[in-house]
């Protein structure tokens, strides 16, 4: 089935199980894809993402290098209704996100008071004041996204929410982020249920459960642990009563091979 | 600067600082989005490849939906030299990584009897057997990956290596992969000094290095600790010379604001 962008002007074929308000992560910094980071952004974000009812279809991971987060940001912000960055807006050399965003959309970079008037509040020398002052740029037109761990604002230009890559500001920025702002659908709800039973014993009536179900998706996760090998069955939908229909069945299968299903695995 | 790709027929742009040998991981799996379970394959792959000489220098997070996959694979095994896949080749419903990377090649799915050999080891009932044997489905051609784990195997075709998406067994294939078989460049180097320092303080002397030394990339890091603020400085490049001097400028500039150099932070 292809869906087709809810909230832009564009119609771009997405290919879904069913119809969702779409959302991309693009996680910019080397020190992610050099090892020397582990991102922990995408997991809050998506959690935050499930709640306003937006469906994270895609993410990536790309090098603080300008022709890449340009091409990426315009690429991903026609294919999805929502997009997300996060890294690359602190003060330093490295830090070229504001001035890729303003590219992407053809923008003047500008002072944007507010922020300014935040990095005014804590001294510091002259050199270190320009060096901060750089964080204040945003493409002309964008609005704010509020940071209430007291540093500089992110940003949002269109359907583009640009914000930091340092985890505990990152996560302040996305929770300031209210239904109004960041339009989705219903919310994204999840059950899950963990048996010990091998994946391939379950294999077939998982099918036919997932077959049963289009709108819901189905999925499997062996675990290894000391006590036996299993799988966690996981169902992901927004329509309660057919989660709760499936979850159903799903116990029965596994009633049916004799394990005892392991309620919110 | 342009790059291109070293290994493929094909000559691809690749817009990086240096001529590399370049890598691209596509993780697979609805669970990595929707923030049940937290990625760290991405990590362990990027430190064997760094070691390799291979650069990552993208990664994507893609759902099990059977357009994405074959699209993703056809342009990243275009654009990048080697192309690594984690997910998606258990024997459940949710498992098609092997039947989009045969589409993605335009090739027929085959039994590799050296995986049905493995499969076969372990006894099961003819249901949980037929769809374990799912996993010996490999692409016409491909070379297998070993898996110590004693599992089924992963499989290679052309510069798309295939890997299981469970981090035990993901890690013991990665650990096969030999410099005969994954061809890399000059293992790529990182040194790391911090300083109880704002970056805004470092920014002016951090662009000045880095202009200096255009072939290491040095990348500026915050952090937020009880005792303090401050910034991990890392280098990261090929040339040890180059990396040793650099990191001794780094050392004087913390030096010379009053500030202790911590090594190896």
């Amino acid at each position: 089935m292809i869906i087709y962008k809810l909230l832009g002007a564009k119609r771009v074929g997405v290919s879904m199980k069913s119809r969702h308000v779409t959302g991309c992560m693009i996680i910019i910094g080397n020190e992610i894809l050099s090892g020397r980071t582990q991102d922990t952004n995408l997991n809050y974000l998506t959690k935050s993402l499930n709640e306003a009812g937006v469906k994270l279809v895609e993410a990536r991971v790309i090098p603080d290098i300008e022709e890449v987060i340009v091409a990426t940001v315009n690429e991903c912000r026609g294919k999805f209704d929502w997009v997300f960055t996060t890294g690359g807006i602190g003060p330093t050399h490295d830090d070229i996100t504001a001035t890729c965003i303003a590219k992407a959309f053809d923008k003047p970079l500008v002072i944007h008071p507010e922020i300014a008037a935040v990095i005014r509040q804590r001294e510091s020398t002259e050199e270190a004041m320009q060096a901060r002052m750089l964080m204040a740029r945003v493409p002309e037109g964008a609005q704010l996204i509020d940071n209430p761990t007291g540093g500089p604002q992110g940003f949002q230009v269109d359907n583009v929410f640009v914000m930091a890559g340092v985890p505990m500001v990152m996560q302040a920025m996305v929770d300031t982020l209210d239904k109004q702002r960041l339009q989705g659908g219903e919310p994204i709800r999840s059950r899950s249920i963990g048996a010990y039973l091998g994946e391939s014993q379950m294999a077939k009536k998982l099918a036919v459960i997932q077959n049963q179900h289009p709108e819901v998706d189905l999925g499997s996760y062996p675990f290894y642990r000391q006590d036996g090998y299993g799988a966690n069955l996981v169902m992901r939908g927004v329509d309660e009563k057919e989660l709760e229909v499936m979850q159903e069945k799903v116990r029965a299968m596994i009633l049916s091979f004799g394990a005892e299903p392991l309620e919110s695995e």
